[in-house]
C-alpha cells in the first residue's frame, strides 16, 4: 500500500498508474475499460460532485434522471451526433431472455432522450427555459482506456437546456464554462485556459463547443470540461417547438454541458508528485490526519486523551481530520501511506509532545515539517488550509507558464509541445491542416482562448494574417 | 397541471399515476418500463439520498463506485442467485460495433461483481470488516411495471460488507434493517413493521432477509427496504478467504442491504390524498411555498417586500421555502398546484395582510387555513413543521392499527386481506402451505415481525401449535 511509486521522470504514465492504485483510488476490473472507483477516490468525487452540484443550483439549475437505455433510433435523429457517437455504443439485445424487437444503448450522453421528453414538457415560452442537470454514469466503449482519464463507464453531470432564444442559450453555454473555470481554479487549484473548439474538435451536434483546459505534470493538455451551445439541432432533430410571445411556432434553444471523473484524474497529474498525490484542501476527503505515537498503553492513554482534544476543536471549526488509530502499523509507513493519499496537513502526536503541549505538524505540499504549539496549530489550521490552496494555484500557474511558448513557425510549434508543453500561436488553417499537424506532431489544437492579444499576426502554418490565437498541445 | 385527480376511492391505482404525474414527480419514457424522474420527484429523492447517506456515514460506512455490466458468467457462480435473476436480466452482446466475446449483462444487484473485488482486497482479518455502500442504478426486466414501485431501471443504494465473524455479519444485517426503520419512521412519517422474511420470500443467494413493511393508503403491504445476511454464499462463490487471528484460512462472512427509488411511491401512497401529494417536512423540497396576492404593480411592490422580509428569517432559520412568483397563474391555481405537490405549510400574502402585519397560512395534512400575525408565524415555523411530522405519523400509526386484524382461520384471514389490510395470524406452515395461499387469496406472508407477543397459539392454515406470528397481506 505505502509503497513507492515509479517516479515520474522515469515513466509518467506508470507514476500515475502506481498513484491511482497505491494511494486506493481505484483499480482495475474483471471488465474490459471498466475501473471500479475505491472508497478513498470516491470521496474525492463525492467533494466535487457536491461542490458543483451546489454551483449548479445556485445558477437556477435542478436535478432529474432519464432512462439509460435508448432506442437505438434516437441516435440517429441527429446526423452530426450518431456520426460521432455509433462506434462508441454498448448495445443491449435481449432483455428478460427475449430479443428485443428495437434494441437498446446505453447512453453515451443524453441529449436524444431528453429531448424526446422536452418534446412532451415544452409547449410555450412559459415552459422555458428548462433548465435541468443529471448526475449519471455513461458508457462509450474506448479502444484504449486509463483508470479516471477514460474508462468505458465513467460518472459525469450532464446539464441540458432549453431556451426560448439564441441569445439566452449561448449565454448560459458561457456561464457553465464558466462555472467550470470557478470550480477548477478555486476547488481543485488547477488553472485552466478557458476557449472555443475548433470546428474539428467541437461536440457531435453542437455548434459551438467551449472546454477548460489544463495543463498536467507531464506538461500535456486535459481538457476538463466542456460547454456546447446546440443551436436548435436537437430541436430539430425531436421536433420541439414552442409558441413564442408573438404567437408563433418556433424551434427551441439548447446547451448542454459536463464534467466527468476525469476530473479525479486531473487532479492527481495536476499535483501529484514521486510521493503520490497532492490534495488541495478544498476537495480533500481528510484536511488533517493525525497519527498517535506511543510504545506502551500507559504512553497510548495520554496521547489519546491529547488526541481526543485536537478533533474536538477541529470539528468546531468545521476541519475534515482523520485519526490513524491502526494498531498494526509502524509510525512510518502511516507517514508514508498519508503522503501517497495527498493529505494535506500531518498531525504527529508522541509523549513528548503531550508534556510540552505541542505537536509535529507535517505539510505535504512544502514538505516542511515543524514542531508547535497545539493552540498555535488550532488557531492557525484553517488558515494553514487555506494558504495551501492558494499556494498550490499560484504554483501550477507558474508551472503553466513556464512552459508555455508564443511560437510563429512550425518548427518552433513542434519544439514547444514535442515533450509536452503548450504553443501560443496565430491561426488561419482549415480542419484539413489541423488534421496533418496532428498527424506530424501528435499536438492539436486545444482551444481559440476567450483570453486574446488583439493583435494582429502571421499564422505558423499558413503565412496567412489574423488575429486569432490558439493553444496547441499533445493532450489526453 | 393542477386539475383534478382520479378519487382514490373511485381507482386506487389511478389516482396513484394522477398524482405522480399532476404533481410532476416523473412521467413515462419512450423505453419501456423506464421512468424519468422529473425535478420535483428527484428533489424528494436528494433529499431521501441526502439523509440516508448520513446514516450510513455514522455507522461506519463508505461509499464507492463498481462497474455496471457484469460479465454473465458471474452470475451464474452463486446458484440461488442466478436462479432469481436470470428471468430479468438486460444484456449487451455488442459494443463498439463489434460482437463481445462474452455478453455483458446490467448489475441487477452488484453482490458478483464486487466479490469478485473483494477477493483482491481481502487477505487477512485486518481487512476486514469492508463496510461499502454504492449508489447507482439498476435494471432488472420486469414484465408489469408501475412509476417509481417497479420499473425497469431504478435508482438504489447496495450495501455490501464483508466481516471476519458469522455474528459480525448479522449484527451489521440487523443494524442496518434498523436504519432503514428509523428513516422511514423519523423521516418519512411511515410506520414500518420489521421482521425476518420466510424461505419463499428471501433473497435469491441470502441465508435470511430482514424487511421493513409498510401500509399504504389502500391498506395493501409496500415492501420498503431489505436487508441480507448472506453468510458465506458469495464468499464460496467467488473464492474469497481470509486468515483469521489463527493463522487459519476462512470464508468471508456477508451482507447486502438496499432501498430505493420506490420509497418515493411509498412516500405518496402512505400519505396521499384526493388533492394530490401530502409530503413530510423533513422531505419536502420546500417546506414553506409563499404566494404573493396582488392586482397592480403598486400592490405587487408592498407585498413582494413583505415577501422578502418573511423569506430572509426563513432561511436564517434553515426553512426550505419557495415564492411562488409566477405572472401568468392566478393565486387559485396555485393553490391547487401547491396542495397537489403536497407542500406542507402555504402562506399567502395580500396587500391587506401586508396593512396588519399578518399572512394566511394553510396546513396541507390539516386542511386548515389561518390568518396569523406574521411574527407569530416566523417563530412558530420550525415548530409547525415539526408537529406536522409527528401528527402524520402519528396518524399512520393509528391507520395501521384500524386495518391489521389478529385473525385464527384462514377464512378469517382471507377476509382480513380482501381488500387491502393486515392480518396477523400464528403460522407453523411450509413454502409449499405458502405458494398455495398466495395462490388462492393473492396475499402473503410479508414478514415474522420481530416484535413478537410470545404467546402460543394455533397456526390459522396448519392448525398446528406455535410461537411464531406472521403479518400477512396483499402487497405490490
Amino acid at each position: 500500500m505505502s509503497k513507492g511509486v515509479t517516479p515520474q521522470s522515469q515513466d509518467y504514465a506508470k507514476w500515475y498508474v502506481d498513484v491511482v492504485q497505491k494511494a486506493e483510488l481505484a483499480d482495475y476490473s474483471p471488465v474490459k475499460g471498466c475501473m471500479v472507483i475505491r472508497p478513498y477516490g470516491y470521496a474525492i468525487w463525492e467533494n466535487i460532485k457536491e461542490t458543483l452540484d451546489r454551483m449548479f443550483k445556485e445558477t437556477g439549475h435542478v436535478n432529474a434522471y432519464f432512462p439509460m437505455l435508448i432506442p437505438e433510433s434516437f441516435l440517429k435523429k441527429e446526423a452530426d451526433h450518431v456520426e460521432g457517437f455509433a462506434p462508441e455504443l454498448a448495445v443491449v439485445t435481449h432483455g428478460g431472455g427475449k430479443k428485443l424487437e428495437e434494441p437498446l444503448v446505453i447512453r453515451p450522453t443524453s441529449e436524444t432522450i431528453i429531448w424526446s421528453m422536452y418534446k412532451k414538457w415544452i409547449n410555450s415560452y412559459r415552459d422555458l427555459p428548462l433548465l435541468i442537470n443529471q448526475w449519471a454514469n455513461v458508457v462509450r466503449w474506448e479502444m484504449r482506456t486509463r483508470l479516471f482519464l477514460r474508462t468505458t463507464e465513467f460518472l459525469w453531470q450532464e446539464g441540458h437546456t432549453a431556451h426560448a432564444t439564441k441569445e439566452e442559450a449561448v449565454d448560459e453555454t458561457l456561464k457553465m464554462v464558466n462555472v467550470y473555470r470557478e470550480f477548477a481554479e478555486s476547488y481543485m487549484a488547477m488553472p485552466v485556459i478557458v476557449g472555443r473548439k475548433t470546428e474539428k474538435e467541437k461536440f457531435a451536434g453542437a455548434v459551438d463547443t467551449y472546454s477548460i483546459e489544463a495543463m498536467m505534470g507531464d506538461k500535456k493538455a486535459l481538457q476538463s470540461g466542456t460547454s456546447h451551445y446546440l443551436g436548435q439541432n436537437f430541436a430539430k432533430a425531436f421536433d420541439v417547438m414552442f409558441q413564442n410571445k408573438n404567437n408563433e411556432q418556433e424551434y427551441v434553444f439548447a446547451s448542454s454541458w459536463g464534467v466527468s471523473t476525469r476530473l479525479v484524474g486531473a487532479l492527481i497529474m495536476t499535483h501529484g508528485d514521486d510521493k503520490g498525490l497532492i490534495l488541495p484542501p478544498k476537495l480533500a476527503p481528510y484536511q488533517v490526519v493525525i497519527v498517535p505515537i506511543y510504545r506502551d498503553e500507559e504512553a497510548k492513554a495520554g496521547v489519546m486523551a491529547y488526541v481526543d482534544g485536537i478533533t474536538a476543536e477541529l470539528k468546531a471549526k468545521g476541519v475534515r481530520y482523520h485519526v490513524d488509530a491502526r494498531e498494526t502499523l509502524s509510525p512510518g509507513f502511516k507517514f508514508n501511506d498519508w503522503e501517497m493519499k495527498g493529505v494535506p496537513l500531518r498531525v504527529e502526536v508522541g509523549p513528548r509532545d503531550v508534556e510540552g503541549g505541542n505537536l509535529v505538524c507535517a505539510t505535504r505540499f512544502t514538505g516542511e515539517k515543524t514542531v508547535m504549539a497545539k493552540d498555535e496549530f488550532l488557531q492557525g489550521a484553517t488558515a494553514m488550509l487555506d494558504d495551501i490552496q492558494d499556494a498550490m494555484l499560484k504554483n501550477r500557474k507558474a508551472f503553466r507558464e513556464e512552459n508555455t511558448v508564443d511560437v510563429s513557425t512550425y518548427k518552433e510549434m513542434q519544439k514547444a509541445t514535442k515533450n509536452g508543453g503548450f504553443a501560443r500561436a496565430f491561426w488561419a488553417g482549415t480542419s484539413e491542416n489541423e488534421k496533418l499537424i496532428q498527424e506530424q506532431t501528435k499536438a492539436t489544437i486545444r482551444c481559440i482562448p476567450f483570453e486574446q492579444s488583439g493583435e494582429e499576426g502571421i499564422c505558423f502554418y499558413t503565412g496567412e494574417k489574423t488575429t486569432k490565437q490558439v493553444i496547441l498541445a499533445k493532450s489526453y
